[in-house]
Parts: C-alpha cells; structure tokens; sequence
C-alpha cells in the first residue's frame, strides 16, 4: 500500500468538495488555479461547472497547469417514462461522454439514475426492477459509444438511501454484475468507481473488490460518514471526521493494482461549503496525509 | 396472496406508530384500548413503553383484549468496548427475552447495534467488522438462552444508512448467513423481521426471501420511502406515500408460506407524531387495506 504521509501527489479534489466558499458559489477557473497553487495534480470536475465556466476554456486551464482528471462528474440518469426521455438521457450521455474525453479524464463517472420523477419528489412508478432494466440497456448502449472515443465508464454504486432518487445500482456487487454482463472481456472500457462513502457498510466490500481486480476499479472517492449524519446528500463529512476505516478499503483496493489517484468529494451545506476554499483545500491535504 | 382488501385482521400496530398524537407522548394503555376499540388484533410495543406503563399491567391489558404481540421491540444493541459493557448487554437481552414470553409476543426483535458509541456521536472504534464479530457472538449466547424460554430471536436487518449507530447487520443476506450458522437446522428459534423500509432497495431482496423460507420469516413490517426524505431516522411514510411497491414484496414473503401480521411501524416526528393517533390509527386501516 503506498504511502500518503510524506506528500500529496496521489490527492486529486472532486470539485464539488469547493463548489461555495464561505457560502459563495466558486467558479471552476478559480477552483483550479486554488488547486494548481498546492501542488494538486489531479481535480475531477462536475459539469455544470464545466458549462458555467465554458469547455474550452476549463481544457486550456487543465492543460496548461499539467493537470490530470481523476474523473468526470458525470454522466448516467437513464431511466425515464417514454422513448423521449429514454432519448434525452441518451444523447446527453454521449455528450459527456465527449466532454470527458476534451478534458482528458480517465473516465466518465455514472450515477445511473433511479426511479423517473423520484427526483423532483414524484416518482412515476414503483418498479425499481424496471429502472434497473433501463439502466442496464442505457449503459450498454453508451459504452459502444464511449468504446469508439475511448473513454471509460465508471459505474459508481450509489449508498443505498438513493436507490429511490439518484442511482437504483446500490452495491459494488450489483454494479459488477452489469459490468461482466456488457463487458466480460474486462477490456478496461467498463468499470466502477468506489467511494467509501457509499460502501463502507457493505459486508461484502472486501470480496467484491476482490473480485473487481484492477481492470474494473476506476476510480477511488474518500470523504467520511458522520454520526449523526444530519442530511442525506449535503452531510458528507471530511475523512477522519466520521466513522469510515479508510485506510482499510484502500489497501483493499490497491492489493488489485489500483494506483491511481484518492479522489475526495465532500458535500456539505452546513459545514464545509460555508468555509473559505482556501481552509477546505488545506484540510483535504492534511488529512490525505494522515488518515487516508 | 392474501386478500387484505375487505377487512384489517392482519394488521398490527407498532406502538411507535402513535407514540405521540398531537406531539404529546401517548401512553400504551391508552394505544391498546385504541387499536382495541377498531378490531385491530395484534400490536408491537417498544420496552420504553411497557416500562412506563409496568410489564404487569401491560400483559394484563392485552390479555383481557386478546391481542396478539406480533413482536416485540426490541433486544440488541450486542457491540461494546469491554467485558462489563458486553455482561449489560446480554443481562439487559435476556430481561429482554422474558419480557416478550410474559406478553407472549410472537418473537423478540433484535436491532443488533453497530460501533460502540456511535448512537452517542463518538464511535469507540472504526471496526466494524469487530463489531460484526460481537454481534454474531450476543445472538449465539443470547439464543441459547432464548431457546429454553422458547422465545423466538428474529433479526431485523436495518438499512445501511443505519449501519454506524444502529445495526451493522444491513442486509437479509447478511441476517440469513447469521440464521444459518448458528441455527442451521432451522428450527424456528432464529429468523428474521423483514421490514420493506429497511430492504426495499436491496436487488438480491427476492432471491433472500426465497432463501429465507417460512421457517426464518417470524415479521413483517412495512411503512413507506419518502422522496425526499427529510431524516434518516424519523421520517418514515404511510404506506402510499412513498416508492415502496408493497404488495410485490408481501407477495414473495406470502409465498414463503408467510401468513401472519403486517405489522405498520411509521416515525414521523414532523408528520404522523404531529397528528391525532385516531387519526393515524385510522389512516393504518385504509391504508392496509388500499396500498398493502
């Protein structure tokens, strides 16, 4: 297992992790230069942000400080209630899907989407059976898409307390399943992203990162679970703040040849984002120092 | 599957359901003559409750209104730190045990707890696997004595946003593996409570009911997912008012051989607490007949 303690050089920042600063929404060109400022190698930008801030101009800014995109935020949201909305999602993905690969990302990260209107507070229907099935063929219909531009696809198992809402794929066991059903080959084009948050409580953590091996860990997220978690999506807490044995999951995860980056991603409206960036950016190195 | 449309004789009320009626604590005797009053047959009661009210005068009322105890709530909360915190727990589970026999419950539910310390904000530990480890060994010893009182042990396995503070046993899987170690003969004296909120998302939910089998099913609890929802703990939904597809889950239980209460357990400290308990009572009713 590598060691953090001495320098940061594998700490790559989710850029939702400094969305606000002292409350205040931060522009992706100053999250980079911030980043770009301590020595950060690697950033994994959301694509509003990206919009905001205009593609070309967010790839000449990560070009020109040398830096890498652990992943991008992100694709997925399949399902929907007719050919319509099946179709939006579709040629919305493959805009992503071009996206990343503009800013070079290592891979397009998938949050899948869950129950149509769930969202928004009303969802269409109950058949979360049915939103899987849809998500099934969505991924697969990207990844032939993603395979010709050669970008990745990183499945990322969402905690299941978003399985009505955000993401019905909800354990690293039920995200490898559609990996070896659409990609058996392990030919490196479909894969998962981890993130502790999301699976620390699985009792099967452990043999199923095992049983991913390199080839189909992507992506590795860190941040904690706090007790009492206070919100369901904006509670996220700062590693060695919660409960999460992070080290643990990351020797795991490196005994299969992961060697890339820890990518942390916090959301947090009543602690963090109320923060200056500056204070935020300076704990996520220290704490990849020591506790991740 | 059963028909539960024309009448509610297979309904039960946990009294959490209407701890509070217009926010103000409902005391049990007062619950029991409630559900007494419109044919409801079986209860669930939380030992708080059977404490303030006194165990004697608590099993004299449900004897004299023939009620049914579905089950009774609730033994655990096994992990600590050292011995003394260990010898709490198992004297507290065993008084636990002989409570349910006095009431003649249908079996005793064990919310397992998780790191010690962490319903309190400050976990003791960040191995959960140890705690995991505690639990196994609580149940063994506790069924042992469970048997000779014959008093059944079912385990509830909660929600993984539960696993921290509440129970670290998360997933059916993961309860039945339990089941089938220590109790592999199924003899009936080990199962587990199935509560729809608890396991709705979890795509291997069909397939561990099945693997269950009647002999492990002793509960069946429902409620209902809000989107949003606004408190992990305290904002379950009336059945219908969620994403939950009841029936489907009730269906794969019934054709266990499953053929006992449906058992409402709803905490809602913005919602249903805030209400009459006639009311909510009533809305049960409905609801068990329309939704479940």
């Amino acid at each position: 297992m590598r060691d953090f303690s001495q320098d940061h050089r594998w700490l790559s920042i989710n850029t939702a992790t400094v969305r606000k600063s002292r409350g205040v929404e931060l522009p992706l060109p100053e999250i980079i230069e911030a980043c770009a400022r301590r020595g950060i190698r690697a950033i994994s930008p959301w694509r509003d942000q990206v919009a905001a801030a205009g593609l070309a101009r967010v790839s000449q800014l990560v070009r020109s400080h040398g830096l890498e995109l652990s992943g991008y935020c992100r694709g997925g949201m399949f399902p929907a209630v007719d050919t319509a909305g099946l179709q939006a999602a579709r040629d919305d993905n493959r805009r992503a899907v071009d996206e990343a690969a503009e800013l070079g990302a290592k891979c397009l990260v998938l949050v899948v989407g869950g129950l149509p209107g769930a969202l928004q507070g009303k969802a269409a229907h109950k058949d979360i059976a049915h939103a899987r099935a849809q998500v099934r063929d969505g991924i697969a219909e990207l990844l032939e898409y993603a395979k010709n531009v050669g970008m990745p696809l990183a499945i990322e198992p969402l905690h299941p307390m978003y399985a009505a809402d955000r993401a019905c794929i909800n354990t690293l066991e039920q995200a490898l399943d559609v990996c070896e059903e659409l990609d058996p080959a392990r030919s490196g084009a479909l894969g998962v992203a981890l993130d502790v948050y999301h699976v620390w409580w699985d009792p099967k953590l452990q043999q199923q990162i095992a049983r991913a091996g390199g080839e189909r860990l992507l992506a590795f997220h860190v941040c904690d679970w706090l007790t009492p978690t206070a919100d369901l999506l904006n509670d996220r807490g700062m590693m060695g703040d919660g409960v999460i044995d992070i080290p643990r999951i990351r020797g795991w995860v490196e005994a299969q040849g992961f060697a890339g980056y820890s990518e942390v991603e916090i959301f947090s409206t009543a602690n963090w984002w109320q923060r200056p960036h500056d204070e935020v950016l300076d704990t996520c190195i220290a704490r990849h120092r020591t506790v991740v």
